[in-house]
């Protein structure tokens, strides 16, 4: 098992040691949101602070005090929901990844829980100016963009808050998760954007959650460790 | 044939009667972008002005001016590319949409051929805060979201300048289409962000040209068109 | 006459080889404003789009995509207004000149026939910077600033929508001009701002239309046309 | 003459009463910027504070501290020249006029003795707005919008710096004017913008001054303060 | 011993129950930055985490995901720091605040151990503007307002990295200490800024560490809870 | 005595002159802020400026037209408050302090008799980053930094139009102050920030009149120069 070291635990002449040897620098990102009546509203940070934690002792590396804050402009309306703007984010990433490339950090891994698409394009936006001022390799996703590879088995609505996600909880913190709830929502409609997206699921989720399981949960958080630890290698070994 | 009515060419007496009617008002986007040796600068531009004009005389509608230049953040390094910021393509889109609103239109459309994440993601914020804050019901996709479903068929890579997009521009504007090259490019590696993306397709375009052809894009376009016809419907219908 | 070519038509090998001629990149900027009961809200787009298509035909040249969308603080109550906020002009302009500058194009030339104070200071202050960043040389008015000399001639307020206004669209796109109205507007007094500017001239245009006419349009656009077509000239020898 | 009072003396009983009389609120504005050999730096914010301290002796009213700093973009280069840019001076102006609005005052007036495009398009802007929002009445302009009237009288040319300028501060504050020079520069080209726009007058001013003298300075002052003092009872006689 | 929750753990049922008791909500703040060669970078973190634990304990409430990054102007060149701007940290207090105090909560305490005044001032101008626009109460300070109440014990400069931090750090996790160095620095001259204030502590702290150990670093932390809860208390009970 | 020059008042031969001696350049900020029934409005635009001006006299230099407009976040509701924001300010502060490096000036003294966190947060920002970035050393402070070691003498809360406040504007423009009243306010609770912060002092002031007089204000002005003098002669002959 590699070593894992946190970078608010080291002082400026460990820093400097550690970081000649290039380690991967890890900054997890989730969001504070509601999830329906059966799921915690940390959901996507606890996902982003456990990925994180195993991906980092397969591969070594450093890890960054996470961001637990996103930006949710479609779950506004459900009560835990705390959301920041693009702006915000996209500042806050952009800062904290140019701060790190200034210390001689050579590759930087950025996992979110939190897939919206405003929200990864903040990150996404800061990372592709940060590398290119920088020099800095960074990769950056969603554990989502593999988990979603799941949805063909839970039906087509994975969803938010749905079997996949539920799963990955049961798995990671059993003990948050409240009776399985049999979800009221209407089908999603694509590229159709309303005033009001909240009404399509009142109860602050979407899914058919028949299928979720601990063990379903234990199958995806281990084929996304497996992915992202071979993901994480091929980057350090290609540049 | 639906009656095509375009925004630029009214007055106040006669917008005021057509808008009566809850038309669709269309917006093409697209932008300015090398493309490689073979396909003209403007081949995002062409295409959505070209979706849009046909879309509108099957569905009927007002369609606004389009907006040329959107952002590009990968291929700043390519002769003829304009590029403009997130903040500018995010408030430019809330902007228009804002003052459209304001006259009481119901249905907006808007289609971007040119598909970057960063780009998406602006005109997706603008759509999303606009539609919340004035209850208009806006429909937001590329093309490509659709013509995407072509790749298997080109090639795993459909990719920047490649076949999918030569072959629809060959279906669209042929005279502009010179000869097809053999593209010199790496494959695409998923989600790592590198200071010079350029380098990966040094030619200004990626892709295997071989299936191109005006054919292929002849179909494309008349499947997008279809699809696009019956989701407008559908919106129509519904809201 | 000189040979006009299209940013959005050309590959990146020709505008390599038409750039290296020097030749003077155009942007036309217009807006969408309600104009009266007589005018199409497209007015000072169309006046644009006709001035520098014919100014490009007598001093070769490429043009850009133009920008219909301008800043319009004055006439938000007369239905078609679509207004953009200064910031978002002058990080529009500032972005496409810039993209443009860095192709190595020495001259550029934008026109307006929208001229709201604000609108055209955001497009000037936008111009200023970037020449003074860039080096390129950029002629910017608008051809109002040329089209007033013929105030006198057709009474003390051309006005907005008023008799130059109508005449030109005469002469251009005579059949968007419908009936001729007697106007109703206030006196203009200067330098007052008031809560409610478009009370004073409630039927969204303002002028005397008995002097209207489109052989007067003729006069001015191609006195416009003159001048312009002296000073692009005069631009290129002396710099 | 009529009394006048200053915003910063009052206690908040004096400015209840004061105000509730309906007064003109003075606000001016002036910057710190090169005017060549002869001129101190505050030549812009000597005649404003003159102007509107003799104007309200004539109308009444209450002057508010002024504004000394200016957007000055194409002086830069002078040695004194202080610059300020258009969103500082747009902020600046908008949240100081909002707070006047929000203690009831009804008349507000800005007197500008910069004139550069940026500068006064920076004050117009928060103007309109603060008058839309808030429903107080603003008068704003440049003394030198009435000032240029003197243009033929001197020369084309009034200039930075030049024969209207000079005299004016010769009749102001006569101490602070050197020994006129002949100044050396290129005539001015309309609306071609280059990058280094000092090079026209490497002196800092530029105009003939052989006719510059305290006696046309004063009649300059005099007859734009008898403007000023009609327009400002004009408006509020109609308003 | 009060109960203390995790808004991360709590699904929507639960914070509904939980907040309808009117709970204190708890957010920590801190910041990575070098702090000399025997405390770690975390060193603000880890105090902040420290003290909202401890306090939550005896007074209950719910802890939000706390914020490890800060401003941090006048460390920026010690490794290890990672500083954001004013604006993003403003902004991101703001938006936290405003959410939280939209799902009714009506007392928020923030501590920052970080004690830098853009750092505060950013986090206090977010505090009261959000407490004026919701109604909610919020304490907010650096529990170093209260710790420099032990310079005189310690000598003049408490300093960064100095005697009080150090006893704290050694109270709280005395793993993470190293050798007690000998600092090299100058002393502070107050309200004089320099261009590079780092050259006043090259070793990344200053203050005399011989008076430093874990009893003083006991004392501190628990005199800091004392206080803190007996404020919490009051502004509970007057509030 | 020293000699004081205005920047205003000096032409670019002069200027370069005087700045060659490498003399002080000042400048004096304030705001306008209700303080009660018995103070003007402009009390700390009134401390600023007579401090600058006596200091200078004492130790030579330039002094730039003060900033009359400050951040006031918990006074707006009393009349005569004028509020700028945090940003204003800051880029205000940046924008000046950057052209006046520019010139080649090696000191700057800023003082704000405006003491609010925010206000002086952003000044000291400025300064901070001016200093970095163009070498310039600038002390900044506020005189109330000094007078506050007042606030034994006079009781605990020195406060807002309080005794010290009352004492020294009663030293400077007697005339401008009213009878005295007797303040009615509650105690202020540190570090808890209410909604409505205006409540606890609804007259506009806060503090213990019975001890204010001309002579304290005489005696602390004078102590305040004194210090002034010393702090600026230092940092002349240090740096």
């Amino acid at each position: 098992m590699a070593e894992v070291r946190y970078w608010s635990e080291m002082s400026m002449p460990e820093l400097e040691e550690v970081i000649s040897g290039q380690p991967v620098v890890y900054l997890p990102i989730g969001s504070m949101e509601g999830h329906g009546p059966h799921l915690p509203s940390g959901t996507d940070w606890i996902q982003a602070e456990h990925i994180v934690d195993q991906l980092a002792q397969r591969t070594g590396g450093i890890i960054l005090p996470g961001i637990g804050y996103g930006v949710c402009n479609s779950t506004d309306a459900f009560l835990g929901t705390i959301s920041i703007s693009f702006e915000t984010l996209y500042n806050l990433a952009h800062e904290v990844m140019t701060s790190v490339a200034g210390w001689d950090v050579r590759y930087m891994v950025v996992i979110s829980s939190h897939a919206g698409r405003t929200h990864m394009a903040a990150i996404d936006r800061a990372a592709k100016e940060v590398s290119r001022e920088t020099g800095m390799i960074i990769m950056m996703l969603s554990d989502y963009d593999l988990a979603y590879g799941y949805k063909g088995e839970v039906g087509t609505e994975g969803g938010h808050g749905g079997a996949i996600e539920t799963s990955r909880i049961m798995a990671i913190r059993g003990d948050l998760v409240g009776d399985l709830p049999t979800l009221d929502y209407a089908p999603r409609e694509q590229f159709v954007i309303l005033p009001d997206p909240e009404k399509g699921f009142p109860m602050g989720a979407r899914g058919d959650l028949t299928k979720a399981s601990k063990d379903l949960g234990d199958r995806i958080n281990s084929d996304i460790l497996d992915q992202l630890e071979r993901m994480v290698m091929e980057m350090k070994d290609r540049h």
